[in-house]
């Protein structure tokens, strides 16, 4: 057999376990394997690094499969090459309940797969922050044991996606060298010929973002090796604009939207089994292919070793360092550091934005956790996300821990994402709130994917004042608490978003958001206690000493309204207690005793928040009293658009008084 | 004073009206209006074919500030051209409560405005929307009453924003000749230099995406106007690409970030105007620019009398239609299809799915609304969108009714902002539900624009099945009811989609989305009723002959299953009434009195919908009883997602049983 023969027979093995799991799905996507599949066997079995013995080796490459319609591309691949979670069992169960072999690739659910994809461009941006993150550590910790490419399988919907732009832009300027980019370019999308809906060329697109680019047939292995080769001694990252044909091999279907989305049928695979002279059933792989697939397999287990002997031979310090950020512990000087500031916080009492507060937080924090990599979108001195300890990441030197991200905060939060998802560090963001909005589709998939990243979102209300409603968040609290996973706090005061920082970094397991504001706030929290508060999510901050008539919940800047508004209520003479409600998660996460304690059962209940009401209901009911907002804010200075939309402790007070029995009022 | 004297003058006009007014408010932008000064200038008084005493005119060019923080350049300009909604008394509130002028332009605000801009790249996108719409405007009415250009200025933050990409390389696939970008090419981005996160060459980028590009010094006139000339002529859209000194004129802050978004301070003022030779106070425009700019915004009025002559000529069935189209006002045959539809509909009571549904609807109503255009972003077959009167619009043939829009969500619901704000069309998109997350940023902005733009959003929940979490929306219903005056409809049956679709076109003031489902549903309205029941956002399906022991509230695909539980509670001699809630918001709309009515006082409350619980508390308060999701969905077959997630008839039996008084049980 020549080496054409054998490749040819490697490639089909991923066509026909493909077509045929989607076919006995009776659901999926068989074009893009078998299209990729050239691609793809030369990738896996020549140069990518890797060792399915042991799937979470630190320093292997990534692959990150873009298109993640075509996960059965990835799936074929991992069974082929040995990894034991993708066993030919699991291929047969593509896209049954509780398979490893999900719809699309869900990180988690098998080693070997690096991160989610599905929503078209993410993974791109994942690859971007794998990329940074490969280079980071490099730095950090020498390149004999952080030196690895990162490999990306990207279709047309992820070029035509937005986040493309900025994902590809920022590599580009960071010159992201071993990020490796392969365009199956098969001029096909769902609804026809990519010529329905676009024009671009792609090759002089990602030239103009700084990047390298080769153009090769994609059905040929030697032009393949020689593209990757090629990509590997490049000084930018690379795009391989590979042109291949849609499910590759189906005699009617090929090079056409059929081969795209769903089964081929019977008819159809049968008619590619004879064209393509493969005569194996079903889900069976003749052994001298698949024998050959497991020896690519093992192609990196002797550089496996090579890398743990080396570690074995580094710095005894520096590899119980690398260790512990893999794991994504803290270090041990983390708590101490918080309760030191705490106790300083409770003698200071600081009136400040908790924008600045969390400057104030992170100097703490990035002096005791060098994993932490800060960075905004472009906002730095507005966001304040950036210390004393977090020198710029460049071009040039890595060494630092901030990034500039520029103006693309979607392209930044799936970057971040590939960054947790990578390891070894501590992602945090900085932007407006108001763009989570913008950024909300790798939100989701850090949550969905368990990634401790961290964001910093400040101007978190009408508060910021004269920029106006384009700019003020009304919805946000609501839309972000909606995502099942994510932790949205809202600190009201320096205590708090110490606490909050606390709890966010702590959270090993999913992404925090931490909204800020930028309008001064006061010190709430007077006295020292060591135990986090915010980590049940709703506490008492002011307790009434009978049984008070009115409980007010609040988040962030307007807990300071509610405590005016309750010593008001006082000098009337009506007893009232307030509840700080950073988190709505963590709340829920309570016992039923503690949640019904916290409630209470006051006959009056006023929940005061600079949003909309949605999902305040839990807290005071369906009759309850809500102070907020009831639509977009306006452009003024803000103490005006306070008083404006009514958000003002003498409106809780006229809320209350409505409410109060007619012979308990004054 | 020769012509470059008065240039300058009138330029330095706008320079000194912007940073005025922003030292005044202590708060804004003046780098970009001094920094695009010059290109203001000769744009407005050379080229824009627009009349400040009809600033309605249908046929002038519109002007988009997509960089929308440079606010105080468009109302220097719409103040100095005469515009009569923008006094100088109007300047000097800049950022005040109540006042036209907003921190970022608001639409509606003021004559002159054409669009709502702040969040970076969309007004880019808006203004593809506009050009798409002269264009198909101009097919339909004819070159002698639709022929107008659209201009943007964007920033570097605009062009770094992925909406970008996705609004470029949709303008350069359809040769939007008459959509012109002028690139504010300062260098400079709110953390200092661009190229602290940048390197992108964009001329090479906007011509890989088929674009003209011109490189021009953004503060030589002659240059600018041959830039614009040569602009006019070319057969594609074309960006011109103009270097510029933010702040320019300011001797310190000029080419900085200090003078992006904030007060110059007086003294760098003063010392601005001694460089420029301004001798007026603030506020004060001397007479000769004052008269030279008034004059400019005289240029266009022939040209928009002899329109009006012209349009008296035309043909007056065209003529009326032209008007209808504009007003937004229905056919007149629109309300008898729509009857004549649901009377059909009570006799067939087809089972399918409300994709489907939608579909059929869509025949109907493209069959007696000419000016719908549709769309999707390459998801045709899936969103079922497209029907028999809806040819796809093409790059040289705009006479159809349908764009294919390609995998870019964000482009295409800002570029539908730009059709609606446009006027004379009503867009209407494609999309998965999921990816509303896409284009989040663009539907708010619909809503705060009160713009009527129509998304179809299918498969949405976990009834998609294997495609599984990275596409099961499960936030989304509560994300998306949250954004102010967006109405969110979930249809339960055909004859629910048919209100629906009828609610969402009747709604000219704001936008709409539909929900709707991949797998089928039976017919829930058997009875023809000529009211539409949507309208009241939710209302009693099935009302129980005597005093419920139970209300089941449902939406979309999950009232089938409410339905189902009701009639198996009745079997266990269990009386319940089931409500459908297609819409959260127009049931807020209601009376106190219909809202208490409908909520009604049955002991046990249940919701059900295939969603979080976000929002329900509404109707069946914190205790009640809500079966749905509590986190991501699943990659299976949809009907053992519903038995998995407990989304099922027996769940919700199972959930009153508990609920009934001990006595009351069997």
């Amino acid at each position: 057999m020549t080496d054409l023969e054998k490749h040819n027979r490697m490639a089909n093995a991923i066509r026909f376990l493909s077509m045929d799991a989607v076919e006995k799905a009776k659901s999926g996507h068989p074009g893009l394997p078998m299209g990729a599949a050239d691609i793809a066997t030369v990738l896996f079995t020549k140069f990518l690094k890797f060792d399915p013995n042991v799937p979470n080796w630190a320093d292997r490459d990534r692959f990150v499969l873009s298109a993640g319609h075509g996960s059965m591309l990835l799936y074929s691949l991992l069974h082929l090459l040995g990894y034991e979670d993708f066993t030919i069992e699991e291929l047969k169960r593509f896209r049954q309940l509780g398979s490893r072999t999900c719809g699309h690739p869900e990180y988690g659910h098998g080693a070997g797969i690096e991160t989610t994809t599905g929503p078209l461009g993410q993974g791109l941006g994942n690859a971007v922050g794998m990329a940074i993150a490969e280079r980071l550590q490099s730095v950090r910790f020498g390149e004999d044991l952080v030196n690895h490419y990162t490999y990306v399988l990207a279709g047309d919907g992820c070029l035509m996606e937005g986040i493309s732009q900025e994902a590809l832009s920022l590599a580009g300027h960071l010159k992201l060298n071993k990020l490796v980019v392969i365009w199956d370019n098969n001029d096909i999308t769902i609804d026809g010929k990519v010529s329905l809906a676009d024009s671009t060329d792609q090759v002089a697109r990602f030239k103009a973002s700084g990047w390298h680019a080769i153009e090769i047939d994609g059905h040929d292995p030697e032009a393949i090796e020689a593209a990757f080769t090629e990509a590997k001694k490049s000084d930018k990252p690379t795009l391989i604009a590979a042109k291949t044909t849609i499910g590759f091999g189906a005699p009617t279907k090929a090079g056409t939207n059929k081969a795209h989305g769903s089964p081929l049928g019977d008819a159809e695979i049968a008619e590619t089994r004879k064209g393509l002279g493969w005569d194996a059933e079903p889900f069976d792989v003749p052994s001298d292919v698949l024998d050959a697939w497991r020896i690519a397999g093992l192609r990196s287990a002797q550089a496996r070793k090579d890398w743990e002997k080396r570690f074995e031979d580094a710095d005894s310090e520096l590899r119980l360092e690398f260790e512990r950020r893999l794991r994504g512990d803290l270090p041990l000087t983390f708590e101490q550091a918080i309760q030191d500031y705490k106790k300083e916080l409770a003698e200071t009492q600081p009136t400040m934005a908790t924008r600045k507060a969390s400057e104030a937080v992170l100097k703490v924090i990035n002096g005791v956790v060098p994993e932490t990599i800060g960075g905004s979108a472009d906002l730095t001195g507005s966001n304040n996300t950036k210390t004393e300890q977090t020198a710029p990441v460049t071009t040039d030197d890595f060494s630092g821990r901030y990034i500039h991200y520029g103006i693309r905060e979607h392209g930044m939060a799936a970057a971040m994402n590939g960054m947790a998802l990578h390891g070894g560090v501590i992602p945090y963001s900085g932007g407006f709130l108001i763009f989570s909005d913008y950024c909300r589709p790798a939100l989701r998939l850090a949550s969905l994917m368990n990634q401790r990243v961290i964001h910093v979102m400040t101007h978190d209300s009408i508060g910021l004042g004269e920029d106006g409603p384009t700019h003020q968040p009304v919805e946000h609290y609501a839309a972000l608490r909606a995502i099942p996973g994510m932790r949205f706090f809202r600190p009201a005061d320096i205590t708090e978003t110490l606490e909050c920082w606390q709890l966010a970094l702590e959270h090993k397991s999913g992404p925090s958001i931490l909204a800020l504001t930028r309008q001064n706030l006061p010190t709430v929290r007077k006295e020292y206690e060591a135990k986090n508060l915010c980590a049940k999510g709703a506490y008492v901050l002011k307790e009434s000493d009978d049984a008070a008539q009115v409980t007010i919940f609040a988040s962030g800047s307007e807990v300071e309204i509610a405590l005016d508004a309750s010593a008001k209520l006082a000098e009337k003479g009506i007893s009232s207690r307030v509840v700080s409600v950073p988190s709505f998660e963590l709340f829920e996460e309570q016992s039923k005793a503690y949640k019904a304690d916290i409630i209470g059962d006051s006959p009056i209940k006023i929940a005061v928040e600079a949003g909309i009401r949605q999902g305040w209901d839990r807290f005071i009911g369906p009759d309850g009293g809500f102070i907020g907002m009831t639509g977009f804010g306006a452009s003024a200075p803000y103490k005006e658009l306070y008083e404006h939309f009514g958000i003002t402790a003498d409106a809780i007070v006229g809320e209350v008084e409505q409410r109060l029995p007619a012979d308990a009022a004054d």
